[in-house]
This record gives C-alpha cells, sequence and structure tokens, in this order.
C-alpha cells in the first residue's frame, strides 16, 4: 500500500535480467494522462561523482522549476546497475531508455525521469531495459500487488521492501501520499537541490507519489525541507552515493466529496503546512527502515544533540556521533560508552565547554559536567535501553537552542565481509 | 634506540599498576640538569574533550612560548587510566604526579610534563604513580634498554613499540632526533598548536628528544609543520582521541668535534631547514608504524591526490578516500575497487571535474576521464599491488597544483570485535 493509493498513480515491474540473482529489477511509475494540475520535483546527491540518469533529471527539473519544461510523469528505475562512471554513452543509454518508455506511453521522453542503482562502471544493458518496457507498460496497475512489485525490484543488497504511506483530510477532500525506498549500504545521503555538481553508488532512492494539487516549485520547497530532516539525518557508512535521489510526483487528483475540485495549495498557507508535516513524517520513517536495514546492522540508534548555538552546529556534532566506527562497535556490543559518544561530538570543531554538558542513553543520566556518572553505569535501566532495537542518545552541550538528530547503525563484523566480498 | 640517542636525556620505566594486566605503565623521560640552551615544544588534539594533563601541558607551552615560563625538562608517561572527564580532581591529581617528579628531580613542578592514556572517567590512581617516582629517578639511564622500557610503558592496545631515529652531521656537530610513540584505536590526529580547546582517548602520543641547539619557539614551528605533515595525515578511525599530544624537548647538547660550541639555529637558516626536514622524516616514520598498527589492521594503504587546486582540497579528498568504511573494506578485501575511491573524494564538498579525473593503484591505472580501464583491471600487477603490505592510490582531480596525501587502515571484523567487546 504506497505509490498506487494517491489518485492517478499506476505502477509495474519486471525482471529485465540486470540482476545476477534473476531477481525482478525494472520498475515504472506513471501518473495517468491528462490528471489535473501536475507536478514534480526531486533532489539529488551532492558528491562529485553522479550516474547519468541523475545528470539527466537534475536537468530536467531544472526546466520544470523555470517553467520552460513539463512536469515528470513517469519514473524508469532499473537495479544491477547504476548507469555512473559511463561518459557520454551513459547519457546516450539513459536517453534511450526514457525514449522507450515516452513512445510506449505516447508522451514526450522528456517526461520520464531515469534512474538507476546497482554496480558503477559497467554500460547500461540497454537493449534488455528497451525489450521490457512495452510489457511494463501493459501491466501498469494500481493496488497492493503493484506497489510490492515496485518496491521489490529497485532493491539491491536491501533485505526488506521499504513503503509508506500518509493520509488526510483537507476540507471536502482525502489527500494522500506514497512511497517506496531503497538503500542498505553506501548510505549518508546529503540531498542537496542546489545545482552544484554531486554523485556516489549502493544508493538510497525514494520514489514519492501525492494526489494533492501542488505547483512544482512548492513541492520542490516542500520535498528540500523533508529530505533536510530526514535522508540527509542518517547514515550507514558515512559514504553518500552518487546515484542517491528522491523524487515526488504530484497529481492534483485527489479525491473529492461530491466531485468538489481541489484548488491548488498556496506555499505557506494552512493546506502548505500540513503537507509539509506529512511529508516530513513519510520521508522520516522511510529513512528510518533504511538505516534499519543498513548492511550488518542490528540495531539502529539516534543521537540528538540539544543546546548548541545553532542547529548546525548541532547536526555537525550529532553526525560525528552516528558515524564514528568506535560509537557504531559500541553499540554493537551494547556496551553504554559515554566517553566516544561524547568525544564524537568534540570532533565536530565547534566549541563547547565540557562542564556544560551532558549525556543521557535511554532514560538514564551517564554523564554530566564533563564527567561520568558512575552509579548510573550500573543502572539495569541503561542495559535494558543498550540492548534495544533502537538506542536514543541525548547529548546537551550548553544552553543555545539549537538542536539536531542523527540516526545510524551499530558496526558488526557481517558489514565488514558484506563489504570486503563485494566484488568491483 | 631511541629517546636516549640525543645527548644529555635519559629514560626509565617501571609498573605502578596502572594495567589490569599488570605490565609496564609509567615511563619518565629527562633532560639533564644544567644542559646548555634548552627548548620544549608541544602540539595536542582538537577535540573539545581534554583529558587534564593535557589541559595542564597546554598552558605550560603557553608560558615557554611567551617567555614566562622554563622549557620542560621532563615529560611523566602513565598507560591504563587518561586522567580525561575527571573534574577538577583530575587536575589536582595531574599535579600531584608533576610535584613528586619535581622533588624527586630537584626542579620545579611546571618543569614537568604530564601525559597520561587510557580509559576515560576514572580518577588517576596518583598514590600508585608518586610511590613509583622516586624508583623511577633512581633508575634514569641510557641506552638502548631504557628506551626500549619507555617505548613499552607508554602502549595500550598496540601490539609492538614505535621508535625512530634520526642523525646528522651539521659542521663540526652530530645532531640526534630520537622518539618514540604509541597510538593504535582512536587515531585520526589533528594536532594543533592553537589555544582552541581541543581533545580524544585511546589516543596518540609521541615523545621526540633532540640535542639540537634551538629556541623553543623555533622548535614549536618545527613541530607544527612537521606534525601537520605526519600524525595529522593517518586515520585508523577517524575519530580523535581526548590525550593526542607529541612533545619535543632539546637539549643544545649536540657533540662537537674537539669541544666546539653549538651555536642556536636561526629560524629560516639552512640548518633549520634540515632540522625540520629530519624531524618531519621521523614524525611519518612514526606515524606509518602507528597505522600499520592500529586496530585489527592487515594492510596499509596510501591515498595521494594531485591536480587539485590547494593543497588543503586535496586533503580533504585524501581524507575521504582514507576513512570511507566502503574503501577500507575493499583494501581488507583486495578489491581494486576504484569506485568507491572516486565517490570518497567526491563526497569531500569540493568541486571536480570527473572528465579530467584519473585514479592508480600502485603501477596501473584504473580509471581515467570518468570511466574504468576495464582492461586494467585483469592487470595481474594490480591484483599484486592490492595484495601488498601498503597500496598505494593516487587520484588526480584535474590540473591544480594542490597536492597531499592521507594513510589509512583496512577494516577487519577483527576491528568490530575488538572495540564491540571493550568495555567503558
Amino acid at each position: 500500500m504506497s505509490i498506487t493509493v494517491p489518485r492517478a498513480f499506476q505502477a509495474a515491474a519486471t525482471t529485465a535480467g540486470l540482476k545476477p540473482s534473476g531477481k525482478p529489477d525494472l520498475a515504472l511509475i506513471v501518473r495517468d494522462p491528462g490528471a489535473p494540475p501536475a507536478a514534480s520535483a526531486a533532489v539529488f546527491t551532492r558528491n562529485q561523482i553522479v550516474g547519468a540518469p541523475v545528470a539527466i533529471a537534475r536537468r530536467l527539473r531544472g526546466r520544470v522549476l523555470e517553467g520552460t519544461g513539463r512536469p515528470a510523469s513517469a519514473i524508469l528505475v532499473n537495479a544491477g546497475n547504476s548507469n555512473t562512471a559511463t561518459g557520454e554513452q551513459g547519457e546516450r543509454d539513459a536517453r534511450a531508455c526514457m525514449a522507450a518508455v515516452g513512445a510506449a506511453l505516447g508522451r514526450e521522453a522528456d517526461e520520464v525521469l531515469p534512474s538507476s542503482t546497482g554496480v558503477i562502471g559497467r554500460l547500461l544493458p540497454t537493449a534488455r531495459i528497451i525489450s521490457a518496457v512495452p510489457g511494463l507498460v501493459r501491466t501498469l496497475a494500481r493496488g497492493p500487488e503493484a506497489d510490492a512489485a515496485a518496491a521489490t525490484a529497485i532493491m539491491t543488497t536491501d533485505l526488506v521492501p521499504k513503503t509508506a504511506l500518509r493520509e488526510w483530510s483537507a476540507g471536502a477532500h482525502c489527500i494522500r501520499i506514497g512511497a517506496i525506498a531503497k538503500g542498505s549500504g553506501m548510505i549518508a545521503p546529503r540531498l542537496d537541490s542546489a545545482a552544484r555538481p554531486v554523485t556516489p553508488a549502493a544508493t538510497m532512492l525514494a520514489f514519492i507519489t501525492t494526489d494533492a494539487a501542488i505547483t512544482s516549485r512548492a513541492l520542490q520547497s516542500a520535498l528540500d525541507a523533508a529530505c533536510a530532516g530526514s535522508f540527509n539525518r542518517i547514515s550507514v557508512d558515512n559514504h553518500p552515493s552518487c546515484s542517491d535521489s528522491a523524487v515526488c510526483l504530484a497529481s492534483g487528483a485527489a479525491e473529492g466529496v461530491g466531485g468538489s475540485t481541489l484548488s491548488v495549495m498556496e506555499e505557506g498557507s494552512a493546506g502548505f503546512r500540513r503537507f509539509c508535516d506529512e511529508l516530513g513524517s513519510l520521508c522520516t520513517d522511510l529513512a528510518t527502515q533504511i538505516v534499519a536495514d543498513g548492511e550488518g546492522a542490528t540495531r539502529v540508534f539516534r543521537v540528538r544533540v540539544n543546546g548548541a548555538r545553532t542547529d548546525a552546529e548541532a547536526e555537525a556534532m550529532a553526525r560525528e556521533g552516528v558515524t564514528s566506527p568506535l560509537v557504531k562497535c559500541a553499540i554493537h556490543g551494547r556496551d553504554p560508552n559515554w566517553g566516544r559518544i561524547v568525544t564524537a561530538a568534540g570532533n565536530a570543531g565547534i566549541g563547547f565547554d565540557p562542564s556544560e554538558a551532558a549525556l543521557s542513553i535511554g532514560p538514564v543520566e551517564v554523564y554530566r559536567a564533563g564527567m561520568p556518572l558512575m552509579e548510573a553505569l550500573n543502572d539495569a535501566r541503561l542495559a535494558e535501553a543498550m540492548a534495544g532495537p533502537q538506542v536514543e542518545c541525548v547529548l546537551t552541550v550548553g544552553r543555545g537552542t539549537g538542536s539536531a538528530w542523527m540516526m545510524g547503525c551499530d558496526l558488526s563484523a557481517r558489514y565488514v565481509s558484506i563489504n570486503a566480498d563485494y566484488t568491483t
């Protein structure tokens, strides 16, 4: 129950033969033709190395936001090959796939956003993809089966498919947002709508549909904010991929009582704020699913930093906390190693006074005013908090109003074997 | 053969009972009394959380550089307890140990630099240390045995002691620099002589002696430059410790032919430049030993970035390369995973054009103009380079003159077990 729950969307998936496992590897998400005010928005990795699909999709997004191009109405996603480090041929290959979908749907190729994830440095087997497109278009459908098929086809090292759904009433209308996502390794997205060149490779991808009525500019602004507070707050391995992308298509076709017309949301309106809240909540849900399925992960943990001068400073300190291999190993070993967490934050290059600092793990304060609270380290509730599936750490660094959280997963021997045995 | 080879230095070590293993854990390095123009210099971690010894030693260094305090003439180092996160009592404890050494040597306590490494958050067992001081002073000696005893006593998770020595002629004099160091985990030093508060916990420590005749200011400048090009270029786990320190004592007592007097080196002179070169080479030697003994390491690798706009940009890109867990796992698995190295550099937030980029591993170019060179990946010399004890990667990112290297070690399952099983 995800991307085809919002009105005017269909999806399909198939096996084009890109994954050595022979599992499904190609998905198509399509907005119905002739749907009312439509919009699209997207954010991409900040890596300097980007795959051909990201380079193309970023240019298309620019035209949509300038008003010189139509909003995207379809997304073609393949897993098994990221079409990255493939030079000019990579762009030609992506364009050939876009053209095939456009022809099959009777639309312009530029309405089709390409997205690829998988090995890098190998040319995309376009013939296999293009041959599979007519079948994909023929089997487009709505419903749980179509949603599940798409969510599964985009997986790479993921162990479980990831989906989310939000639904709420806005006056006479019921508005919905649905999404699928993938990601397990090479996960530390720094998604960004700025035009700076960027790129990475195991990749997080999120594809979001909504039947809200919204302009592409407002949708972009909502997506930027939602990603900044969700996908950009997780790290599995602190290595942003070349293909990290989040895309949102809007149909404006939300169901209304008695056929009433849905008016386009204005940025800053109460309806828009609600939409932003729901989109943010949905993206946080997906981000949490991604980090929980991180390569080799047995548990997740969140570091919240409070009392910093600014939110950005708090975020930088929290980021050091969730990316430190020493902290990640401590979480793996269920060791309430307050020292590693506090010193990790101390490495962000941001001044704070240890005598103002405090750290809680779960319900137990373990460090205050620059020193550990030794009795607390024997508290049974602390051992319980460390053994749970999600460990919550709250670090206070002063009396400022800056606050932020980052979420990571533990570092296990299985992470090493997954990534040391992988072949280029 | 290390710290007592330079003239006018002695060392001793003993077991004070700070390590649960019962191994030697206390070392003393002393410059002879009445030695000619003496000097001292030191650099410390940039972490915001620092141990009491670092806080004290940093203040003492400030006075030496201002000319309001005497150069340090002794260093008391203990392993097993870092005296960090111990509040005001921690400073009192460090001062008590300094006073004990000062009394036994007949010198001011402020000439004794304290240094501690080991667990954090536990008060220093000062009585044990103070009781051991008279014996330490009584057994001060020169020679290989004293050097080896000191190098061994400062070890924590290190598997091997680390020493280095340089010796060269300057006119009628023979000048020497000797050093011992320790470090295995919590290693990514960002040593800095600036007054900014800074600190971390498994820690790298380096203690350097020289019989060069030099002012404390010139020695500080030489040490700053040497650390920037050596210790600050290594990472085991990208987590700088609260206690990282490098200290250099100079005696000015170098051996001269026929009793000729050694004049004090002027900053900028040829003699000073030679001293800086030798000190830099010695520190690079120690840094390489530290990373090779990194927790769980089976091999080291170096990422050199050439063609950047500035050296600082090159260093930032190289740092991403040696700290990425994905790159470290690839090195562990002997996988020439060019994609992970190139995309890691792409995450430094620094613009470069992939079409200008190239990567070599050992003697084999594997990536050029944004694409892999597929035949190269089957080159037998590449497999040989990946299997060696030190893998050399050279990444070119453009046509600039900026260049830098960083050295790291692989990530193994043993790293995880060492750090997940460690108890706070």
